[in-house]
């Protein structure tokens, strides 16, 4: 169980892998919290069948190409075909049956995978159950593209946490608005209409209450189409949100509050935005080492999320809270657009205390530098989290 | 005279104007204060002869490129040909003979021109006098390819000012520094060794008193191979800057001081530093509307250095001087590396007093943003300024 080494099946397998990562692509809206997974069928260097995972509860990629292959009249040559699949086939009985299953019924010769699935309900079982089938497997190739559509799904398998990507708009002086509070807007609509395809492919939308009370955000996606919108979520430890804040339309909001006895009027407007706004109050502990010493335990949020199976977290946040998440050691990667402006004195994006050492300052990795319309988006994450979670998708 | 609208030939024109400017990019860090040039002869799409503008006083591109064909044996193919030329050729008598008469002499058949030449001396009347000779002249073919490489040259002819570009190497947070002023490094020994590059092609290397007593910089070109250093100047309005400092290595110096009448003291030490150090002590008036009421006038610097043939003004200066330069206006482009670091508080990029309104902010556009090592490299200008020039250098 290996790369290819032949170089030209190399490149076969990595032209096939490609197609069927541009198939997950185009899911990336719409499997949470399933994995994004594209499968591509080929026979004789012909794609005989494609398809891609759907939504939660339906067919996973493999089946929609087997399914795809029989419709185009291909049933036959999936005996003895190759199927190039973006995520290990699941081995096990879950909302759907196993995908191995499937493969080995019809007979494929060989299975090019570009992850292993941490899930343990998976755990490389289903490449043992192929190759005791005596279907050939190489796996890795092109894991990085794979990893890169899953980020927080695998994290969520491997650390049981979400992936936190902190988004950020700042000048060119890295100002998030004036010293007088005007921030509307730094950055052009280009970018921030990009910016909403981050919140497409995520689970989750978090903002704090201060960046509620100052903007009164709806937070959900609307420059670009979507099959399904993030569920969005505040972090309001005095539970002072406003039950008419524009947030409240009718898709899920849920509110982390401080864990203490509620009030007569605050179990009111509890009951009133859990039955009529759908909204989930959702009572945590305080952090023993918040950024003031009575903030919310973002950890324990974290690990909330990771249970109701959040992958990737969205954080559009003020420098308060942006500073908790990196004090915390939360941010995982970072979403920068820079507007080519100088402003001068201003908010800064996170609002930390003095270092002593350069040596102590967080250390990201950029990955991307990209134009989107006049301003750049640059994208950073921390390299040693992300290098994980590569390794344990490429090695078993 | 304009682009031609033929698209093979206009393909054509392109590709072997890419040549040329490429042999003009070869001659990056020597031509100063002379445009780089590069120039290709083609005859039947064949190329017969390449040059490139050599130092001061040496032979221009399209001499060299006619000397060229004459040493490859294609003396007789000259008669007919295609100059493609990044710069208009000079009509005039300057350090050497004028460019236009060898092409007539040789009985070009066409010359494709990048830029028209803003110099006054030239200003047409290179084109003219080959088309009145029934030369054909193209213009315009890759203008801003070739205004990029000379965009110091130009600004000098057009507005009697350098072009300004301010590096700048901050965190992702926007600073250069930590509170406690350490600055070493925030980008990476690829990011500064990149830096040096820009000094290289620029004329002088600028910086101010407060940077050259913190860090001591001897501020040439070091970490790649060139066949000439810019000269450094330093801004010192006091005149406190110390005879043994690094910069005063054997090389030009030129240090900006404020006019007014020398001690007995200051007047041994200009002296000294005139006589022994190859310095410059350069007598400059106060602004009137100066950072703090009492610095040196930057514009009185700018016409000193156009005056004294310095295309290219490479800053690398410190929070005040750079903000001193912006609120003057002088910043001409934005050299930024940013590293993937947050830090925190910290010194700005550049010291300016608060904003009321965003609209005032200093608006300019990337153009360029380029990994360089571990960090990113971006690249912004002052776009009316730029469209300014390569209008000038487009239309007669």
């Amino acid at each position: 169980m290996s790369i290819n080494l032949d170089p030209l099946q190399a490149e076969q397998d990595s032209y096939w892998m490609a197609e069927a990562i541009r198939l997950a692509e185009e899911s990336l809206y719409l499997t949470s919290p399933n994995p994004r997974v594209g499968c591509v069928i080929v026979h004789d260097q012909q794609l005989i069948g494609q398809g891609s995972t759907q939504q939660v509860g339906h067919d996973h990629a493999e089946i929609q190409a087997i399914k795809n292959a029989i419709a185009r009249g291909n049933e036959a040559a999936l005996k003895g075909a190759t199927f190039y699949v973006t995520l290990e086939p699941c081995s096990h009985h879950g909302r759907t049956p196993p995908c191995v299953d499937a493969i080995i019924r019809h007979q494929a010769a060989r299975v090019v995978i570009a992850m292993l699935d941490p899930n343990p309900l998976v755990g490389g079982r289903g490449v043992d159950k192929l190759q005791a089938e005596g279907i050939e497997v190489n796996t890795g190739v092109l894991a990085e593209e794979a990893l890169e559509l899953n980020t927080g799904f695998i994290a969520r398998m491997l650390n049981k946490r979400p992936w936190v990507r902190t988004k950020l708009a700042s000048s060119m002086d890295g100002k998030v608005a004036l010293a007088n509070g005007e921030s509307k807007w730094i950055t052009s609509s280009t970018a921030r209409d990009d910016g909403q395809h981050w919140r497409a492919r995520s689970c989750l939308v978090l903002t704090g209450i201060g960046t509620l009370q100052a903007d009164n955000p709806l937070l959900n996606v609307r420059a670009i189409e979507t099959p399904r919108q993030p569920i969005r979520a505040v972090i309001d430890r005095l539970f002072v949100i406003d039950v008419a804040a524009t947030i409240f339309n009718e898709d899920p909001v849920w509110v982390f509050v401080e864990d203490r006895v509620f009030t007569a009027q605050e179990l009111e407007k509890q009951r009133f935005l859990e039955q009529e706004k759908n909204a989930r109050i959702i009572k945590m502990p305080l952090a023993l080492d918040g950024v003031d010493g009575q903030a919310l335990d973002l950890h324990g949020i974290m690990d909330y999320l990771a249970i109701n199976e959040i992958n990737e977290v969205h954080l559009e946040a003020g420098p308060r809270l942006n500073a908790g998440f990196l004090n915390a050691g939360l941010v995982d990667e970072v979403l920068l657009y820079i507007a080519p402006k100088i402003i001068g004195p201003g908010r800064e994006v996170f609002a930390l205390s003095p270092l002593e050492k350069l040596s102590d300052a967080k250390q990201m990795v950029f990955f991307e530098q990209q134009a989107v319309g006049v301003d750049v988006r640059l994208r950073a994450r921390d390299d040693k989290r992300w290098q994980a979670l590569l390794t344990a998708v490429s090695e078993k």
